[in-house]
């Protein structure tokens, strides 16, 4: 199996931590976001993901795209180390709190469109801090008060074991740091972020453990 | 089943077009996004989803959220008229297509984002438009590009059964078609789109069908 991924992508360090916490192997291809005008954006890397977005997964030359769907793909094809529970509740929960993360949060802080509010909308570093700080706050409130309230959040955040919305979580909760957001109001999120912290699967799929890692 | 709803909120309309493929019967319980503040915003609805976002299902007193996460759901727990493919690669490339409305259109151009561009930010109503043009028109291309080179594309997003990417599919063009985007360079979207629209579970689902329509 070839990630195509860059070390701080969120997206493809979501599926990092699937494919460690399921133990395969697997060839990371660095495509940088930031290099050549964006790396992304290439007509080679076009041929495998049309959305010119990361990751892609390479599958003995199938072609997979959409971090969720290929970590779905991962856990159907490859059921050991289950990421999602054994019933449609849960699974339904664990996917909703995923999507919380991909559908809610990390598309309003993500690069393509902190450099649109910079570029075309010519909005200064400070108002892009700004808008950050609010999209990632609002998605963590969310997260917070889904996850304070419901008994099925033990260690992680579907039970004792981690799975798809712990893949999830931890690379937001990443992103956030980076932009110095104030995290003591999510306690819970913080909580289950320390226990996955502990893990290797999830240390070895950090950004500054990769092999592009600047 | 109720379903916590609004007669214009994309994601809703997904599930209702799910809803109606399936041929499950459903009390549709609306929730105002504009009225009083924002129905979404109330206590009442937050102890149904503490996101504050539409929409949310009962599946007798199971409440579940995230418009994907209930599809799948229903699919699972109604797996009559199945709306994911049975292979998993099938599976993975109509995720994939749902996740590109999802996580790569929707966010950007739903109502809390619009408003927040005119409110905190102050920016012109054009300028409002003129992003909304941008991500929608950058999400079809990518729909547009997966979809126009597979060959899984079918008179739906995958073979000849309309399916969860198609429930995404439409509603996102529906909302592209308000702001009055030229869908001319979507072909293929715009096919699939034809197509669905034949259906009574999509003209059923459509916002002007709704008890709440306006």
């Amino acid at each position: 199996m070839k990630l195509y991924t860059y070390f701080r992508s969120s997206a493809a360090y979501r599926v990092r931590i699937a494919l460690n916490l399921k133990g395969l192997d697997y060839e990371a291809v660095p495509v940088h976001l930031l290099r050549n005008g964006g790396e992304q954006l290439a007509e080679a890397y076009r041929a495998v993901n049309p959305s010119a977005l990361l990751p892609a997964l390479d599958d003995d030359g199938a072609l997979l795209s959409q971090s969720l769907a290929i970590i779905e793909y991962l856990d159907e094809t490859r059921p050991l180390a289950p990421l999602l529970p054994a019933d449609a509740l849960g699974r339904a929960r664990v996917r909703a709190l995923a999507q919380t993360v991909a559908c809610d949060i990390h598309p309003l802080a993500n690069l393509r469109v902190l450099k649109y509010l910079k570029g075309p909308l010519g909005l200064s570093e400070e108002v892009k801090l700004q808008w950050v700080v609010h999209w990632v706050g609002e998605g963590m409130a969310m997260l917070e008060a889904h996850l304070a309230r419901d008994p099925h959040t033990g260690r992680f955040c579907h039970g004792d074991t981690p799975g798809l919305a712990d893949c999830c979580l931890v690379p937001q909760v990443f992103n956030a740091q980076r932009f110095d957001i104030d995290m003591a109001a999510y306690p819970t999120v913080m909580r289950i972020h320390a226990n996955c912290a502990a893990l290797p699967a999830f240390v070895q799929a950090h950004p500054a453990q990769q092999p592009d890692a600047e």
